[in-house]
């Protein structure tokens, strides 16, 4: 009889990865099972959730596929597993805690923004580079100075941060980020960073929006001969 | 001999339209192609631009077909043209008159956002419902009051607005720039919106930025046996 044996952990570089354009759509399928439960929906089909994420059937069970999961013909997916699965591939059954460098206008917004918490992140500290800010509060937090960077990160095991500093200090500020240990970096101000291949950057450009928006706006008005 | 004749306005329904991913890569496209003319560069290979954006060539070529842009094989294509095809497209040629819905932290931020002017988008307007908010400044802005808005968006010529309210207003606002005119929507607030088919919304939802990181952070980390 063959021993049990304890599985080995799968080496990182063996691990399935889902494709970046894939990964994009998780947060969104989560979203609309997390509505499906609270609707008291127990089942679900990749036809009804292709409509209501305006993707098409065959891509949705593509991208579940991913997680390993492929539904039952004739009765769909488990809502409640999806999401469980969904949340354990984007790494959301325990919160992350994140750190928001830059105290103004948007820092502050930032740190107040209901979307964080619901979605397991807990702004737990925010920094500053003008002393002016430090000590004062925001969203409840007390603004600490940038030099602290490093044992705010250590001590309190923040693993993503947020730059909302003016576009000018954001390089800066990712390397510090960087430099005090974190690898995911989630950019505010209007401009790119380079950044390390191990470190994974997002960039919320609210600029670029509107320039989708200004596409089809623009289609709304009567077209002009070229 | 044939006489020249006019060429009469393409009725709208007849009008090109591009698919809506690739709508969301052209801004991508017209900032590394800005910054090409930034550092001298004045031809591109769809290689070349694909590096930059992250994308296949093919998927780059057959984009800038939409725009009626192919190329010269061996040569590639104009960056200046290609900058003006994109932005002829996106409507960028002349500026949008953008009014911002909520005069709160994220108002603020937004109103003072730098990614905005230099994109072709100006806030020339905020208004909110709270009548303590009305008459501030932000970012220069005098702040009028939510009442004003069908009068804002005519006489300004507002075309685009932008919703930075808590989760709980942002339906009710949306509403009302819809009834002041407003068919193009950016919605800041972390909930979804119904709207009439005929409206545009794009959502910028922080909270699903922060879940895409969350998978790669994950990557980073060890594999726990499931």
């Amino acid at each position: 009889m063959a021993e049990l044996v304890k599985s080995p952990a799968r080496p990182e570089a063996l691990r399935r990865r889902i494709p970046d354009a894939a990964v994009t759509r998780l947060p969104v399928y989560l979203q609309i099972l997390n509505k499906s439960i609270t609707d008291g929906v127990s089942q679900v089909s990749s036809d009804q959730l292709a409509a209501l994420a305006g993707l098409n059937a065959a891509k949705v069970r593509k991208d579940l596929s991913y997680l390993g999961s492929y539904g039952t013909r004739g009765v769909g997916y488990d809502v409640a597993y999806l999401v469980y699965q969904i949340k354990r591939e984007l790494g959301l059954l325990n919160d992350w805690k994140v750190v928001v460098v830059g105290a103004g206008n948007l820092g502050n917004a930032l740190t107040n923004y209901s979307g964080f918490s619901s979605r397991g992140f807990v702004v737990s500290s925010v920094v500053d580079i003008d002393v002016a800010k430090v000590g004062k509060k925001v969203g409840g937090i007390i603004v600490r100075h940038v030099d602290d960077l490093k044992s705010i990160v250590n001590d309190d095991n923040v693993t993503i941060g947020l730059i909302a500093t003016p576009p000018a200090s954001a390089q800066c500020a990712a390397e510090l980020l960087v430099a005090a240990g974190i690898k995911s970096i989630l950019n505010f101000a209007a401009i790119g960073l380079t950044m390390p291949n191990d470190v994974s950057v997002r960039s919320v450009d609210f600029g670029m929006e509107l320039q989708i928006l200004g596409y089809y706006e623009q289609l709304h008005r009567p077209v002009v001969c070229q």
